[in-house]
């Protein structure tokens, strides 16, 4: 899959902690501080790659600018994701987001409201979970 | 010039105030609420085209995604700008950013910290002040 995206930004760094399934990749594009209260990152998701259900105290948009994904939201059905999209996630509301089966995909990630607390990682998302999206 | 952007968010409405020299675009990703205190749109200046010197009592984010343009702080040199750069706007200092007399520029700006107060608009970037970069 190298090579293949047109992003804008950099792929950055393979994830190594575990709060991800699969192979996802970061830049951050702007770390965290008190002025801005804002941090901002580019996420490349291979395919079948998702974060684990997390919360953000202060909320989270992602603007979606390469391949095709999945967002869901607790108790909700997944929402599909397109190159172009916007995903406004309020706070404290468990959720996750990652890649189609078959297709990568890249999201810019800005964390707003920083001065609220750190993203809370929860459980992965299981094979089973997963398996139910696109269907 | 129309159609030949690779931009990833459209390029939205022309903008018909007084705040901009030259044709610019403009298309809301997140309009500003109390939720997220933050507003995020993608502009697209045609070539010579630039915002009026103002400042973010909030601060904010450019993320370039295409073409190539100028960002200047009051009484400091302008600084190029490419695809892929991100500039961090301190709040409280007047500024402007535009395209290249050449290039049309399009960003993501982010603006955080609604709360503490909506942009103020000054003056414009005269011809001679605008001329003067890329020397």
């Amino acid at each position: 899959m190298e090579n293949k995206s047109t992003s804008v930004f950099p792929k950055g760094n393979k994830i190594t902690n575990n709060n991800f399934t699969g192979t996802a990749w970061l830049q951050m594009l702007v770390n965290n501080d008190s002025t801005y209260d804002t941090s901002i990152g580019n996420v490349t998701f291979e395919p079948g790659a998702r974060t684990n259900w997390h919360k953000h105290p202060g909320g989270q948009i992602l603007l979606i600018t390469d391949g095709s994904g999945y967002y869901q939201e607790k108790g909700k059905s997944a929402q599909l994701l397109h190159k172009g999209d916007v995903v406004k996630i309020p706070p404290d509301v468990e959720h996750w987001h990652g890649a189609a089966p078959d297709n990568e995909l890249t999201h810019i990630a800005i964390s707003p409201n920083t001065n609220k607390g750190s993203v809370i990682w929860l459980h992965p998302v299981t094979d089973e979970e997963y398996s139910q999206m696109g269907k």
